[in-house]
């Protein structure tokens, strides 16, 4: 499968409905071996990037996902194990399969503690995350409650002062309601750049932005292949950022039972893509704060972040392209749909 | 008061136990007017900062204390409310007092419910914080808890791609447990550098790093007192720093009650110095995870990240100093001891 987003096609691109993509999709995780659970849930989140405009965390990931489920590294027809542990406490075995399933098949149990307890903890391990962060937190918004995620993936990040690598780009997600409009979501890497933004540059033959990655002898580098090819990462925002990255292994590994981003080995698994680890999800609810109502206070702040000149919020363009598909579809170039299509067994 | 650790003093320091130390600053306390409970809860907490060498929230605070209480903009005397919510959430009115004794007013029942529920917030609103964070998170991982604690402060902080400041400094605290060790504990602005380091620059004269500050068109500025004279400072780390500091507007102030760091007008106050808004925290019973023991667990990530050649982790230099206090008591050069002496009415 090409790339099909670092290049300007000569070709005219297709629009799917959101629907058509999902099943689409949906099609090539049966293909491969899911169940129909896992299929449904993969293709909504990734079809729902892809809507969203999150091309590194949409289409793109299918040839990921294809040769990691061919390769017998994950189980796409696990089953979760959810276990009520205490009233704010909800852990999930995902019995070595996806991370998304795990948490949708806890998400009612976590919704209810939330709102009973005003706090609860979701603690997903022996998870396999290939996906973007922000579709796991944001219909917690959508309900008015505020969740915030983090996810550990693969050694592929230098802990600020040390030489080689040892964290995950350990992205953190977060989404809040706000009365009138979009909840406010954003989800970050840690690291100072997203490892697909690596690969593109690689492809596209361009320089980095310096601060972005060192060479495989641990010196600085703005060659994107130097990175690729043995070299690693760097946190962003130097100690702070290596922080916070520290603090995602701790909280989505040691706290919920799952790898390291540093433990698990996949090299009897050529092919394999995904991370074996673990993510832990905190959810509040808002309405047992004092005085006015969050939403409108989460509002009150985007009125005076516009009022200080800011043009565009987090989560801002993702709500934009959304709109726009919902009205002209989803747009795929002709090899990228045909890809697709052949993936599913429909060429 | 002369700032007391910017330049080398030619005369000797004279070196006070924590319990000396501590017994002055409550006396300072007391004479401007707190209560008994007040005096003791931030002589500690400064007493410990400069103990640790944190110098930047040491007794080089205390004239902003002293300033603050003679102003009338915080009440010394405040007694917190403190309210059980939910099984997970507690909320405290600091009644315009400090943060400090709120947290403590609420703190054994914030414990029992964590180890109850797994998980437990506490909601703080109404309150003045003007000293570290690490401290308010650092002893819940001494009784094998994982603490994150948030809280905002006052506007000099341009959002990334706004023009005029709007947040907080808003540092983030974590803390958490480690088996055969102190607990691993960060606490960082989200700005890109602190307050009191651009004052010291100013005083020295010397230029800052790029990307610290605006000046007062909101053009970069690596001039402290540019900064300082009607300009602002930036997040770190770009956008995803600016995220976190709305993150922490939201948590600490919509989520509380509180006031966003926009909102409090101090200008009828000539002398006040500390922001008037909320503090969240969220604190976990690692307990409740499955698999290895969690003190292990951080206990084999500090492992790795020593092996990855990292010399330092976050919180060790304030454990080793904290260590040679103990031993060598807390250096203070003749001239702040003579000041601290002086407002405790000793001269």
């Amino acid at each position: 499968m090409s790339a099909p987003h670092d290049h300007v096609s000569t070709a005219v691109s297709q629009n799917l409905s959101f629907e058509a993509l999902m099943a689409l999709l949906e099609q090539i995780f049966l293909r491969h071996g899911t169940s129909a659970d896992v299929a449904r849930t993969l293709a909504f989140n990734c079809a729902g990037a892809e809507r969203d405009g999150a091309h590194s965390h949409g289409v793109f990931r299918i040839p990921g996902y294809v040769s990691t489920l061919q390769s017998g590294w994950v189980n796409g027809q696990a089953v979760p194990v959810v276990e009520d542990v205490a009233s704010g406490f909800v852990r999930v075995d995902a019995a070595n399969g996806f991370a998304q399933p795990a948490l949708a098949a806890a998400r009612s149990l976590l919704v209810e503690k939330a709102r009973s307890a005003g706090i609860a903890v979701l603690a997903i391990r022996n998870s396999h995350h290939f996906a973007a962060l922000w579709p796991d937190v944001e219909p917690f918004a959508d309900e008015g409650l505020v969740a915030l995620s983090v996810v550990n993936s693969m050694t592929c990040v230098v802990p600020h002062g040390a030489d080689r690598p040892l964290f995950g780009t350990n992205p953190i997600a977060f989404a809040a309601p706000r009365a009138n409009g979009d909840p406010i979501v954003f989800d970050l890497a840690t690291s100072a750049i997203a490892h697909g933004d690596v690969q593109i540059a690689a492809r596209k033959g361009e320089r980095l932005p310096a601060g972005m990655g060192v060479d495989s002898l641990g010196q600085p580098t703005q060659d994107p292949k130097a990175i690729l090819e043995g070299g690693a990462l760097l946190p962003f925002g130097g100690h702070k950022g290596s922080a916070l990255s520290m603090m995602v292994e701790l909280l989505a590994a040691a706290l919920t039972g799952g790898n390291f981003s540093f433990e698990f080995d996949w090299s009897n698994h050529p092919g394999a893509k995904t991370p074996w680890t673990g993510q832990l999800l905190i959810v509040i609810d808002p309405s047992k704060s004092a005085g006015q109502s969050f939403a409108e206070r989460s509002q009150e702040l985007v009125r005076q972040m516009h009022g200080v000149g800011l043009k565009r919020l987090p989560g801002d363009r993702r709500h934009r392209q959304r709109a726009k598909a919902k009205v002209e579809g989803i747009a795929l170039d002709p090899q990228t749909l045909a890809d697709l299509r052949e993936l599913a067994g429909l060429l």
